[in-house]
């Protein structure tokens, strides 16, 4: 298989700049590559390299395959509710051009944090959201994100969302929540992680899938925290984690590094 | 408090070495203190000392004290299977200084490891043990602990020890397992941890209680992974954190550094 | 000393909230002791504690104290050049309430962070500054900051200050740094640091003294990197660590939480 | 040129295991490919696959190659004086599967290390060496090294090598030292660190080359360190870092992971 597809990249004139794979098994497993090649000209070549690929690689190999155009930036809406870490840092990181995106909205279903994101330039929308109000406030969020993003990024969005929401939605969304060893499910983690003594505190960013908080984990990350630290200070370094965990996924998702397998990542 | 102790242990003729302290909350939580201090002749005047702490602080201010010679090494036992990592780790930081302790026996339910623990000049116990052998195993097992030890380290052995024995044994227990973010609980949970696609493997030591695996914490590490780890890698990689967690929890334990506080361990 | 200071503590009626004590060595060295109390009415009577804790206390053991009131946020000074990371985790966290100082101003020698700094709410001042106008640019610095700050954090200034300067600004500096193992000195560090292939990029934070980038070291962390990461890569992931090791240098500084000690620091 | 190599190899009746490359550049830099293959009878094909490829594919692309047998295990030399961790961690994991290798000798300049290795079943050459007798010393280990080994390893041998010895002996040799932010280089680092207040110790395995200390990195790690930790806690800390970092680079060498470039390594 790489010897094919790069065979027809050479023949299709393009450059590889960058080959990784994986396959999950020595042998039998499933086996996945991400190849990026320059090609001049791509932009108007695109549907028709698309179609001599799938005829004379992908069909015979049985291969899924996606083409995508590194040079276009990923159009993502960012959801939020009261706390800025993780949006900000968002924000923050594609002003600066760490992050190549193109962010299309901040849709928040509080008020609070207007002030901070108009610096930035993106439209902030509020579409106050409860369980009470969730299907007319997902129905709402539905008119403004569907077709016209790539990515929906909940940086600390409290609300839960429907599984019919995320089908319909018809783009990925990334999630960030903290984590611990042992994990502490339910309500007040940090105090009940604080109770029983936990020196790591850390966060997991994962795709959203039906399951809540059990989708393909992405990036993870811990700090060390002792007896010496309040419930305030494992919530606040929680936070520098989770600021860092979920902007690294969000950029190799914009990246295109990342490959979904069943319940796993390859994050190339 | 501090002043009431410092000044008994002034009056007494000792120099305070080192002396750490932490308040639960900022008012009307409980107050813990470790005092490290030199007493020439302190074998010698010990009970004395210890009876009139009790009558001239401890009674007055309604607090449990405990005093120990760090110039005694505690007496330990280890427990172990048929994994060496742990085992080998805490006998040759023993043999190599770096851990004051007097390891009075390794009692293990396989014999495969005795080869491995002769040369450290330490009894080798071969006590069978298993759920149908369960009562029988752990009457022996007390019979070699009880009196002989200060301290039994769970390195890696496989077999569950019930309420009875540990309340028992007479000492604390140190236990090591893997962790990850999230927990995986029960059956192969490397092989599940590989099959959600975490990034960190990890380990926890801590007291063993009633509650399996749910005791107070000492000490927690973590090691990155990806995808290219196998799930050997990653029990790999696992049992390096392992001996490393469970190394420091033992040594900490023996210089008498922890006060387990409700579920929690403050260690100074 | 615990002793002394406990017992002049509880005459005065203060209450310990805790207690922090390193000694620098075993016997012998210097006695280090870091006390929080709470004492009603403290800022009244605070000239006659001072007087007293000196004649009764600090006299009689030869000790040096200083007494500073939690509840006085310290009066900080930000300078920095057209790097925003450091500068603006900084601010952040001041307005989010994680970091409790009063920012009196940012001095930057260029003008490029003005529309950056405005939405906090605090004075950006350029005071432009190049080798050739060191001196004036100094002279206009030191008039905006003497007397008016306690504390100048050097928020990625890149330019060199006078040991003059340091000496007469009269409050401590807080200066950060990339770090590598080893290091590399002098130009193009992260450049020369990809070109050796190092596994780890890092910051410091430390104390500013005469020997630039020398003084004593307040906190230290480190990210790893690989073959893979680009030397933008590099200075990127870098970048992440030095705003969190700088915040939490300023945050343990305005706390006082750090002893000075020769060139070291005890952080309690 | 992956198209060329994977197209060799599919004609030659191969299986492409894995596959990772590298690019120095986006354009015009060095390119880099590692590939495991399974291929029936490969080692009586050997000579003559090797051939062909460098006639049809080595030589028209300019391309250096390497083709090993993953399946035949390194010959390996443990060179070692009077420190155990770094050897006993090699030992041990080699006996226990995880470190595929032959160790065929450990040479140490002292006889302190005979009764730990002993139990490996791995021969134990004491070669007196120092300053005064190096040529001499030299000559002899290269009589037992020349010719016996793929890989020599420098656990904690601590007499310095000369740039005759490193050119004679004919294997690539890996070296593993202390790593501070900053470096402390010259005598007593870890106490020039603790003087310092250094918050980070760690270790650095490299490639040795005339350049003592400065070779490829191969692999670095750090652990953390307070005010609180002494000399030789530093040391003891170091040294489980060390022994980590060594063994991890000893294995990936093992395993032909790593490809040296310049003075880099790119460890796939």
């Amino acid at each position: 298989m790489v010897a094919a597809v790069s065979a027809f990249l050479a023949a299709a004139g393009a450059n590889i700049v960058s080959l990784d794979q994986h396959a999950t098994e020595q042998s039998g497993g499933t086996f996945m590559q991400r190849t990026i090649f320059h090609l001049p000209g791509l932009t108007a070549a695109r549907d028709e390299l698309e179609r001599e690929f799938a005829e004379q690689v992908a069909v015979p190999f049985g291969m899924d395959f996606r083409l995508t155009e590194a040079a276009k930036p990923k159009r993502v809406a960012i959801m939020a509710s009261k706390e800025d870490h993780c949006l900000l840092d968002l924000l923050w990181r594609n002003r600066r051009g760490e992050l190549d995106m193109s962010v299309a909205m901040v849709i928040a279903n509080h008020p609070d944090l207007a002030d901070q994101v108009r610096p930035f330039s993106v439209p902030f929308l509020h579409v106050p959201a409860s369980r009470e109000i969730r299907e007319d406030a997902e129905r709402r969020q539905l008119e403004l994100l569907r077709g016209n993003v790539d990515l929906v990024v909940l940086a600390r969005y409290m609300q839960i969302l429907t599984p019919q929401f995320i089908a319909d939605v018809g783009c990925p969304l990334i999630n960030i929540h903290h984590s611990f060893l042992p994990a502490f499910i339910g309500a007040a983690p940090y105090r009940r992680a604080k109770e029983r003594g936990v020196k790591l505190v850390g966060a997991t960013a994962h795709y959203v899938t039906e399951d809540l908080d059990e989708g393909p984990i992405i990036e993870q990350d811990v700090v060390r925290v002792d007896h010496r630290h309040s419930v305030e200070d494992l919530v606040r370094l929680g936070s520098d984690v989770e600021r860092v965990v979920l902007s690294r996924a969000v950029l190799w998702h914009c990246e295109d590094r990342i490959i979904r397998f069943g319940n796993q990542t390859i994050v190339f």
